[in-house]
């Protein structure tokens, strides 16, 4: 299947879904909605572009008022052509002028780029009969690289750069293809929400392990430091000196107190620690980096852009890239991060906003094109009942799909 | 006056303001409207505190429904117990529950924030009967600290050193109390917008000149970098060897670009180079500045909070810091950016998307109680007809505004 399909009206749709007992609480958002700020595509065909951006309720409007205005750079284009130069259009919506003055490329204007620039991708994947994985592990390296816009990025990532770190992988891809046999790994976030009890925590790790995870995370960054250490001591003893432990503190701290604590949390040996400090702050973090080597950092989940993620990379601070793709702007600067991140020898680990329904197609584009080292991705379970195809996990790994598109439509809207 | 004065009803106005004959323009913003997402505090009084953000017209509508969402933060309390503490309160709306995902602390979301604290400033001015500048600099420094939230900085900036920097210049600061009586100098961005012709830009500066301007601001980024140059050399020679002149290429160029264009650009001597790449990119303006010194950047329009600015002056390549309280969140963040810009010994010289308006008052505060540099304030004259009490400017100085509140108040909402 390979149709002409024009986009004949875009709009954007509210989709919230509250959460039970506890579940996706940490240290700074203790009580979310997850929500998603949807982009639809409506076409001269029988199909749709869904594209999601990801946020936790409040102001979920204010994203979807966004994407109300943005969609007008890909209304009435038809979309293989629209994405023969995906780069061009993305760069002009994250320009748009006037509009641009509320980011620039951060914060509202930006998840909403991520949500229309989803759709775009969706819709081409879906216009082609193909999963995304599919589609763009089969796409020749210059037509990858036509979708992205690496401006500002000339003195890390030319274009000729990207297209070599394209090329160079597709020698050995096929070995890589392998990867369609077994999955993806996953690993489980949901064994240790920040205010779940020592009880409920221990119960879901055994569940989890009994469902094949090997990997797991817990959220720590509490008032109390003695209930991080006790907390964290709990899941290494129930899960066992061979288990993945990861620790989340979800920007709680500040850099004194992040080396006073992560020097504690240590004692556990977590594969990495995340997000220990804010954000935006790559200097804390450099030197947080330092402290706890060889224990590593895992950063990006709210880093909003290519930019700030290029400093991350430079700094050497960053071990594990958590770029997620309904945060900043969508697949295309995905991918473009991703790019940078392998010239940096940085593997991406991404946060699912999605839960997980577009990064198990861009963890395998990821491994197979562009030869990223497939460590794990995020499980994360809460929302699979409002997901047309949800996730398939079994036995602790991600089941490859192949349904068209990028698997986020939601059941309702 | 000091009477208590309880805030009954908060709500946000959009205030747009076209601009005529290419005013305005620059490299990146080429057609922009001026305007401004307006926090209105009533009070069970007849004053009202006028609160304002700084957009470019598009999306200024999102700032305004962000501005009605945080006031929750604000209604009902009295304003001299809300400021005696307000810190907290700052605090509380700059992570509030959920909202704070669309940042944190940028975007859509951060710019309503300013103006919600700018208006509750302003309406701490007003219940007293005093300018804004005067309420500041006759604060006890402890009760300056309160309204401040130094989270996140407690690697460069405790609230002890906070206090320290202010009760140190406190000793010397009758000496800088003169400033009062010449009022603070001024400098004229508006001699060169990008889209002026050459002759508009003479005209202007010799206008300029006649008003009493020793200091001006040229538009560069042009795609022809001829354009650039030659502009430059215009001013230089109109306004004589004398004349301090800045360039500004409104984040045009990428690093590579950057250095080739701005080493050109040394030949007319500017007394600094504005925003010449992406606001986010510390790194390129490291290496920039590095090439380009003695030549120095100026920096800061564009960032959004004190945690990159901070990465800005720890990076030594911030010679001047241009934070913008309409941009950061307010006069609270603007003050607490400016004690950190003190300790690195930077001076700051605002972005004034207020048109100065505010500013005016911020800087006399900076250099009376802080000791800091009292360089210039950035003049833009488009908007004055539309402010109840413009900014007065003679012989290229600043007038001393006497009115209550920080003269925000449009004569129409």
């Amino acid at each position: 299947m390979n149709q002409t399909v024009t986009i004949t009206k875009a709009y954007s749709s509210d989709s919230q879904f509250k959460l039970k007992d506890g579940a996706g609480s940490d240290a700074i958002h203790t009580t979310p909605i997850y929500a998603y700020a949807v982009c639809k595509l409506q076409t001269d065909r029988n199909i749709e572009g869904i594209g999601l951006s990801f946020t936790l309720g409040v102001g979920n409007n204010l994203v979807c008022q966004a994407i109300d205005y943005l969609v007008r750079h890909v209304e009435g284009k038809e979309i293989n052509e629209l994405m023969a130069n995906f780069g061009k259009t993305y760069k002009a919506m994250s320009d748009d002028p006037n509009f641009r003055w509320l980011g620039p490329h951060k914060g509202v204007v930006h998840l909403a780029l991520a949500s229309v620039t989803n759709a775009c991708y969706d819709l081409w994947a879906k216009s082609k009969g193909l999963p995304l994985w599919k589609l763009l592990i089969d796409l020749p390296p210059k037509d990858i690289v036509n979708t992205l816009d690496l401006s500002y990025l000339e003195d890390v990532l030319t274009r000729e750069e990207a297209l070599e770190i394209l090329n160079k992988a597709s020698e050995t891809k096929k070995n890589r293809e392998q990867i369609l046999k077994t999955g993806y790994k996953g690993y489980d976030t949901s064994i240790g929400w920040f205010s779940y009890s020592d009880d409920k925590v221990k119960e879901n790790i055994r569940k989890a392990m009994d469902a094949g995870f090997t990997a797991m995370k817990l959220k720590v960054g509490s008032a109390d430091i003695k209930r991080d250490i006790r907390r964290a001591h709990l899941v290494r003893e129930v899960a066992g000196d061979k288990a993945t432990i990861m620790l989340d503190a979800n920007q709680q701290w500040n850099l004194p107190k992040a080396i006073e604590i992560c020097t504690q949390l240590k004692e556990i040996n977590p594969y990495w620690i995340e997000e220990p400090t804010h954000p935006d702050d790559v200097e804390a973090h450099v030197k947080l980096a330092n402290k706890l080597a060889p224990i590593k950092l895992a950063l990006g989940e709210h880093v909003p852009n290519k930019i700030i993620f290029k400093n991350f990379l430079q700094s050497g601070c960053m071990s594990f890239n958590q770029v997620d793709a309904v945060r900043v702007g969508g697949i295309s600067e995905f991918i473009t991060i991703s790019l940078m991140s392998k010239k940096f020898g940085v593997p991406v680990v991404p946060h699912v906003g999605d839960m997980g329904q577009i990064h198990q197609h861009l963890v395998l584009f990821n491994h197979i094109s562009m030869d990223h080292e497939a460590i794990f991705l995020e499980h994360i379970p809460h929302l699979q009942q409002y997901f047309k195809n949800p996730v398939n996990i079994k036995g602790g790994y991600y089941q490859v799909p192949q349904e068209p598109g990028m698997s986020a439509d939601l059941l309702k809207y």
